[in-house]
């Protein structure tokens, strides 16, 4: 299957069969996509909490615009993004870089030294509004993982932050969650987009050549 | 080839080989990946400029960060995003739903009527965040695809907004540039990434399990 094949057979389902579970091995794959997004200098500046527990859906649905779709469904990922840049957080990634290219630390100094510029003045509102957008690429990525996999997923902005980031712990960590990402099997009979057409805009609107 | 393999055999490439251009069949599979990128209830808030005049090119250089890599590149992909919401976006976007799904008008509108109050009460810089954020989706799904046909790409956010949107005349059609998509070849001489480990944190520093 290719991935234009793959985009066509997902939708949002709206439904999961509570019963099926994604196994261990496809949530890695669908992880690892997500893990190979590539983000603004390849920061990554997110993280992606994979909540399984029933107890702890329970405590997410609160606020959440369709609970049962989160309550049913196998997994639920936590897109969290940076809460900020820093000079130490860039520096970690730098140095890991350059650990696993076996190159001299500060290789990339020249590079570091212009996005720390840069990021040292912004405010956080701004450091947050940059790395929750990353988390989109990977959140995408994902989605074409399950849809490659046959797995369903639910991408969902509807639900709330400060609920999600308390249960989750996720200000100590300084992130901040940004979207979910429902995974599962479709219960075919209750998902009502099953059987709709898939709709976008026709490619000469989407589209303007220069 | 897998997503997975082909998100590894990609990166963002540094320098293109100027001589060779992307197909216009391989060009469409690229849109239509994008085409297809889930977006917020469906609405796609963005639209593909897609350049490929040289002249056209040169003028959206000023203020890139890499202007080489733009100008040698095969194509520019312009990910630009709705300025705002309104209702008659969304009832355009949903009145081609239930034609395309042959749904009496009006069909969603309880479902269109919660988001238009939402948007309702919310800023143009607010819909704007969330606009820019819905086409790093379809940003994402792009270099994807390119990969799966071993077309290179380099995602750039380092480029002059107010230039671009100026060149493309964006403003008249209500959107604002948010990323550029270079497409082409790379010059495997030239691109120092090319020959470079690819280095994302380790799975156990991405990933929360809860």
């Amino acid at each position: 299957m290719s991935l234009i094949e793959d985009l066509n057979w997902r939708h949002a389902v709206k439904a999961y069969d509570s019963t099926k579970k994604v196994s261990e091995d496809d949530l890695n794959k669908i992880l690892e996509a997500a893990r190979l997004a590539p983000t603004s200098s390849g920061l990554q500046p997110f993280r992606v909490i994979v909540v399984e527990n029933q107890e702890l859906k329970e405590k997410m649905v609160k606020g959440a615009l369709n609970p049962e779709v989160m309550r049913d469904s196998s997994h639920v990922l936590v897109f969290a993004a940076w809460d900020s840049y820093s000079d130490e957080k860039i520096d970690e990634v730098y140095d890991h870089h350059t650990d696993v290219r076996e190159l001299p630390k500060g290789r990339f100094s020249s590079y570091t030294d212009q996005i720390k510029q840069i990021y040292g003045a912004q405010t956080p509102e701004q450091h947050f509004a940059h790395t929750a957008r990353q988390t989109y690429i990977a959140l995408g990525l994902a989605m074409a993982q399950a849809a490659e996999l046959k797995i369903d997923s639910t991408p969902a902005e509807g639900f709330s932050n400060e609920v999600v980031d308390e249960i989750l712990d996720l200000r100590e960590l300084g992130l901040k969650s940004v979207t979910l990402l429902y995974l599962g099997y479709r219960d075919t009979e209750k998902d009502w987009l099953s059987n709709m057409k898939k709709v976008r805009i026709p490619m000469e609107e989407f589209i303007i050549r220069k």
